[in-house]
């Protein structure tokens, strides 16, 4: 099958192609055309996949498919902008129909759900890469940002970040977890939830935002940096997230250092952490329950910089937990 | 250095990130922001560049920079877009220093000339793989596109297509060619020069346009499908052409066959094919002039279906010239 053949067979599906406000024009020329609302900025994000780093070889290709979107989704999320659309470039080793059947249905079902239209992109011989560049909407000036957190802000995170770490420790064959937890740990890596629902509920009540994808406190130190505050982080709260990430009795096989590494530096968790002024927790607990979303206040942002973990009894811990660096680790 | 400090070093520099109009937000957030002027309608387009596919792993970094944006300012051009801005996913076995230092200068280089703001990305270990997606605006509705060329419209290819190829086969070993020429169609296919002055002078004048990058016939045929036309190519245009590509007693060497074959199927060109009416050529004259760029007439639309190739005498030869299929060469 040749170049052209693949894109009509496999992403070209007039049924993915329906009428979407705010595209002009999709796929099959040399560009697409965009017009946002009047009143509306596009937001735009673009994320790269490589085998071998980002995704295991033996993954499912449906898996993939959602999980290539969904980390471009959450970029949209942790702005707090509705999806619209998306270009897909594509270099795989050679055409392999099983593959590419699995991986566009994949694609295409959370592109489905959440009406994200695919505009165009480029598929080409090479190593497998994966490259989403996601377009969405947001009323002009309202696009949550990592800079706007004042100090005093409650912090907060999104679901129940280190669970994708866990599955993979599993992999690694360090860890062992029952059938079920596995089950469960390995959906949250393979097959994350972007919090699109949740990002957009959060516009006008969170003071900053972003989505965890290298790990909470590396992530959460980008909203520090960019806003010129510290924090004080509550490892109560961390324990109690680490218990929630997998059943009661497992848990109880891992140190509590283990447990909050997991959850504090695990990375690939595709959980917003976001800041709200304490005046805003009410409005903060409704959007979460509107977005059907868990959310735990874990800290506050402070005007002493640096990030300080804090223990039950009020004394502080040593933060010895590293941020995921792809030209590090 | 770690993923951080080289986007910070090679694609922060603050002279490179100077207030663009329509750019509301640029890198360093989850997403950039972007709001179209009143009136505008924004054009995308993404390209992926893998090494042994679409550039030797020999390439001089600085040259690979400039054409990887090329390429992607070349889709903007056959929409008759003006360029804006752009994101780069980027995908390399290590950091190295040199690499990004050049690469980073040849990039940015093309796109200060262009007036384009690097917005967003991704950095990741892996083999090298460059992903673009770029943007640019166009006056609703002017957009030039694939499928409004009209039977008898005028086909115009600017440049001189084939140059590239030609540089391709010296690499190849399969040809000898003078070091002046040499050096001329190496620059043409290591540095090709995106035809956005000439797209956007085009725009109410031409009645499609694409890009070359495949191969001349091939992409013309992408108008043809699009429009359900036919065209002749005179095969004297297409003589003309390959006898400016080089200089005069090296093309003697070659037979016409063979240098048809460059100019017609060579790919890797970014040259613009367009149609327009035959009451516009003098306006098609003046388009030219204005952007600096040649253009040769080679040929007509047809209403009947088909690609026929025309001798001087007016009979039809054979037409057995291929375009580049990522998955089939």
């Amino acid at each position: 099958m040749g170049e052209f053949d693949l894109i009509k067979r496999y992403f070209m599906d007039p049924a993915l192609q329906r009428k979407q406000a705010g595209v002009d024009l999709g796929i099959g020329d040399d560009c697409a055309l965009l017009a946002p609302a009047p009143g509306m900025q596009l937001a735009i994000s673009s994320d790269m996949l490589v085998e071998g780093r980002h995704f295991l070889s033996t993954v499912n290709p449906e898996a993939l498919g959602h999980k290539a979107l969904a980390v471009n989704l959450s970029d949209l999320a942790a702005c707090g902008a509705k999806p619209v659309a998306f270009t897909l470039a594509l270099s795989m080793p050679r055409v392999d129909e099983a593959w590419l059947e699995g991986f566009s249905r994949g694609l295409f079902a959370l592109a489905d759900e959440h009406s994200c239209t695919l505009i165009g992109g480029d598929t080409t011989a090479g190593p497998l890469n994966i490259c989403i560049t996601v377009f969405g909407h947001v009323p002009t000036g309202q696009a949550l940002l990592r800079s706007s957190a004042k100090a005093g802000d409650d912090i907060y995170v999104s679901g129940l970040p280190g669970q994708a770490r866990l599955a993979l420790e599993v992999f690694r064959g360090n860890i062992s977890l029952s059938e079920s937890d596995f089950a469960l740990t390995r959906s949250r890596m393979e097959r994350p939830t972007p919090r699109v629902a949740l990002g957009q509920a959060l516009r006008g009540i969170a003071s900053s935002a972003i989505d965890v994808s290298d790990g909470l406190l590396g992530d959460l130190g980008h909203i520090l940096k960019a806003s010129s505050v510290g924090a004080e982080i509550d490892l109560y709260a961390i324990d109690s997230i680490a218990a929630r990430a997998i059943s009661m009795p497992a848990a109880g096989q891992f140190d509590s250092k283990f447990l909050r590494e997991m959850v504090l530096a695990g990375g690939d968790d595709y959980e917003l952490v976001f800041t709200a002024p304490t005046e805003h927790s009410e409005a903060v607990q409704t959007a979460a329950q509107m977005s059907h979303t868990q959310v735990t206040c874990i800290g506050q942002t402070s005007s002493e910089p640096g990030l300080r973990l804090r223990e039950a009894d009020g004394h502080i811990a040593p933060n010895s937990f590293a941020s995921f660096d792809h030209f590090k680790s």
